[in-house]
């Protein structure tokens, strides 16, 4: 059964148990997808309303390019499970002389990597989520602001989460360049990302303040 | 159909509809029951190992908590929707005469005060589920330090997000006692509750740079 074919009540007892699957990333895809959902309702309840009527044309090309990311975060729940085989194998695979012990380093290496994928682009599509609550809260019904804060709270949680699956693989990678490159595409988009959140976060506070 | 008994797509998807619920609360409840059962994860492949027989009673006593927790908020999403019925109801009252009015605002009032009921327990609730992850950072096993860090700041997004929920409904309450009551009672859990998890966080991110 797939992991995103679960229940809530059942996806959370997974989660809460000791398999490998589903762990930090498939928890942070689905809070992603939630906090992407959340925009698409403030889009939902904003879009043909005359008050924002100006806005129409944003609102409807934010609400599709949300419905794509909730989409693909959604895939990204089974896909970093998938993911994540191949490096417990690796870990499992007995080595004793040189030999052996070189190709297991190599085996692990790759599937390190591979693990590495899908929280890289969780980073990835949470950052660009980010950057859609960021016209969500000028452009969306006020009457939903709140919802904008918690989508945008959500999807801050998603980035860092990604993240700290990205370093928890890579840091066992010894490809110092694939390393650096990571590093250096994923740190920038999640302090970017936190300072997004954080700014759409302080003006829901605002206007909710009034 | 309970919505805790969608799975991850269905309760995405209603998420994203302009249908009322499930809306900013019942994704608050959903994202801090994702967060507390990473705690629990981590409990699980904490207890019973060597390395970390000082803390067993300890993992144990947090793991029982945890799995509370994750019940009460799993429940949470459910119980917003049914408490938001009323307040959908109050609002679409006619109320041509001075009598009807009053006896309108009377009913609101009410209607709010139910509505943010399962939002002042998210707060509350993500608020213990962060305590637990502060011991857990100490005490759980060093191999799930990530899932710590996933844990705690999906609970931040949680109790953030629940205070949202709060606050859009006491804005429109009258009773100032009763705003102010509450107000007082989860801005505390929310500042403190914040710090908490941000110094976990860090202490997360220490680990995983050495």
């Amino acid at each position: 059964m797939k992991l995103v074919n679960k229940n809530c009540t059942e996806f959370v007892e997974a989660l809460a148990s000791k398999s490998a699957v589903p762990g930090g990333g498939g928890a942070a895809a689905l809070v992603g997808a939630i906090g992407m959902a959340l925009g698409s309702m403030v889009c939902n309840l904003t879009t043909g309303k005359k008050k924002y009527a100006q806005y129409e044309e944003t609102i409807k090309d934010i609400l599709e390019k949300a419905g794509r990311i909730e989409k693909e975060l959604l895939e990204m729940i089974d896909d970093d499970a998938e993911n994540f085989l191949p490096l417990s194998k690796a870990y499992g695979i007995k080595a004793n002389t040189e030999e052996e012990k070189k190709k297991k380093e190599k085996v692990l290496e790759e599937a390190l990597k591979q693990a590495s994928e899908v929280p890289i682009k969780i980073v990835k599509t949470s950052y660009d989520a980010i950057k859609l609550h960021e016209e969500l809260v000028d452009k969306g019904s006020r009457l939903a602001i709140s919802d904008v804060g918690v989508g945008v709270q959500c999807l801050r949680a998603a980035l860092i989460s990604g993240q700290l699956n990205v370093i928890i693989n890579i840091n066992s990678i010894k490809d110092i360049d694939y390393v650096n490159k990571v590093k250096e595409e994923t740190e920038k988009l999640v302090v970017e990302g936190t300072k997004i959140a954080d700014e759409v976060y302080k003006k829901v506070e605002e206007v909710l303040s009034k």
